[in-house]
């Protein structure tokens, strides 16, 4: 038995199949089907740590690539990890680097080896290896760390669909051989692109590797999601159900029900706080652009429905005085409520799988959002 | 006796003749000297009034020039006034707009009526004068406002100054004939700019009016400090000193002694925040640039001394980390801890009054800070 990680089911809803899990980690346990903010640059933007606790929020994710270059893996590890760095100490998982530099386009170079990458910053050159990763990720310490793996971009050829998820699983292996802290909860990534058989193919692969937990990579990268739902049915019984499960960079209100319908437990996204930054709010009726002159003199609460401090506290008609003018608060009560709404959302899906109820769950919230079954 | 406000003071230093207060409005008492926080367009910028509360803010301003052009009175009235429109309860004072609207420099044309000016943010035109400024702070509903005044540039000639000072006085009798709410104080201002016999001929002429209080103007505009503490130092004994005095727009820790020193009640400033925008703070020993290349690894607090939420859970390391990538949670630490510092630094100088031991506070004071007595 790992002392530091264990994955428990704790229930199985009857109406939908999804699961209720409990993903204990050196920082704390988290209950699953979860959402993970994400602080890019250590920090989720516009937040403070204290809010993302009252939030609610379980555990966060931070993004490999962007800390290496700055402030750097070294400069992190000597102000005592990512935990203490940032003020965090509740759970944490760094992503790989993976889809960051293969988003570099025209600035990366991919071999057997690993991908050479010029830096967004200042174009200095880099080198990221399976092991390099490794070394990086276990500098920054946080609880659950991914493997290096290729994200590869949709659309694309199933030849080189097919090259890049065996190096991908090839890397996976190097990642796990070359692993330096067994306080930190290595995951394999499942890729494939949007073809059934590879997706197969890599979830058998990534299962028989035995990392502590699976992630679902190349998914929610331009593809209809309908096909990342084929997709989502194709890995689901492949990879083992005793294992906590991770769809990377995937969460708009319909996407965690469908994931959650497809047995995921774990999420991650950056539009709710994307979108705050541009005055939109998610609410129980839909989404609202909360900086259009419908809402000038709007004086409820963001969503009436929202337990957060940015709906408990002000209205929609300052919300959009504040966005008018330019002012840091619209963009944190905004990054607070759309991410409330999200952990809410999670909660919510939690207690209706725990009550059997999650496909009348899911009709009840569809209908208000305004979203079609 | 006025039912809304009281002004009692406490005591006053043996050593310095400094004087501590208690100021009963509305929506709060407020213990003088005070330092208020700056909130333009209805926001401390990159603050939350929870925020502000924690750091012990016992009162804000806010500005009447921004908030007739954005959002508008009428609708900061329809929302239920300014305290319930940005979500503060506590006390709030607004200014007349004098200041601003002279600061248009070519967009604006005084006459007696008033000023006619152009919107800095659509060019459209405007004419305020002393009754309108009362509509306009009547419906913003603060609980202190001041009268409208013309702040005089410097260096400005005698002659100008002069006349303009009249005008002022005029403008402030006809502020007080025009008050629509009893509920509100209204404060007068004193003008004439950096000479002593017109500044002398101010004080005794607003001190003649009889308001709740008094507003000293057209200060810490461009003049030497010396010429500033010499103007203080005329009005001092011209002043009722059985009502606050608020010396506008001044709040580096310097001119708050001096100010506290020469018979001052109350300060606004918005350097505190701006440096925080700029990536400074103000510690116990001076003021540091936490961006500057010193500070990446120094895992130090903000400042050692302090007690607030910044400096408490983050190193300047991780502060500078922040500023380099641009995160909002930069400019909200640093707003945190300069607010907080200013704040506890009122709250230390209350306390030396009370121990009658201004002087010898302000000597510590001034060598750990780096500035000469």
């Amino acid at each position: 038995m790992n002392p530091y990680f264990s994955f428990e089911l704790i229930h199985e809803c009857s109406q939908s199949g999804a699961r209720l899990g409990r993903l204990t980690t050196p920082h704390g346990v988290i209950e699953t089907p979860c959402f993970m903010p994400v602080g890019t640059q250590a920090t989720v933007k516009a937040m403070s740590p204290r809010e993302l606790w009252e939030i609610k929020t379980q555990i966060l994710l931070s993004n490999t690539y962007h800390l290496y270059l700055r402030p750097g893996h070294e400069l992190v590890k000597m102000a005592g990890g990512l935990h203490s760095f940032m003020g965090w100490d509740g759970p944490i998982l760094t992503d790989s680097g993976g889809f960051q530099v293969f988003s570099l386009g025209d600035l990366r170079k991919i071999t057997e080896e690993g991908v050479e990458f010029r830096s967004h910053l200042d174009g200095s050159r880099h080198l990221f290896t399976p092991e390099k990763v490794m070394e990086i990720e276990a500098a920054l310490g946080a609880d659950i760390i991914m493997a290096f793996d290729e994200c590869v971009p949709y659309p694309a050829e199933r030849d080189y669909t097919e090259k890049s998820m065996h190096r991908t699983h090839r890397w996976a292996k190097r990642c796990k051989d070359s692993q330096l802290r067994e306080d930190q909860a290595l995951f394999g990534i499942v890729q494939g692109g949007v073809y059934a058989d590879l997706r197969a193919d890599s979830a058998k692969a990534i299962a028989d590797m035995d990392f502590i937990g699976n992630g679902i990579g190349g998914l929610s990268v331009g593809e209809p999601k309908p096909l990342m739902y084929d997709m989502l049915e194709v890995i689901d019984p492949l990879l083992p159900k005793d294992k906590p499960r991770y769809l990377m960079g995937v969460g708009s209100p319909d996407c965690l029900f469908e994931g959650v319908l497809r047995g995921v437990d774990m999420f991650d996204c950056v539009l709710q706080t994307r979108i705050a930054r541009n005055g939109q709010a998610l609410t129980s009726r839909g989404p609202l652009t909360i900086r259009n002159a419908a809402f000038e003199k709007d004086f409820s609460a963001i969503d009436p429905e929202c337990d957060c401090y940015a709906c408990k506290n002000f209205s929609r008609a300052y919300v959009r005085h504040l966005i008018k003018a330019g002012e840091i608060l619209a963009a944190r009560l905004l990054s607070i409520h759309n991410l409330r709404f999200s952990l809410a959302l999670m909660e919510n899906i939690r207690e209706a799988i725990l009550n059997d109820r999650l496909l009348d769950y899911k009709k009840e919230f569809y209908e208000k959002y305004g979203l079609s079954q």
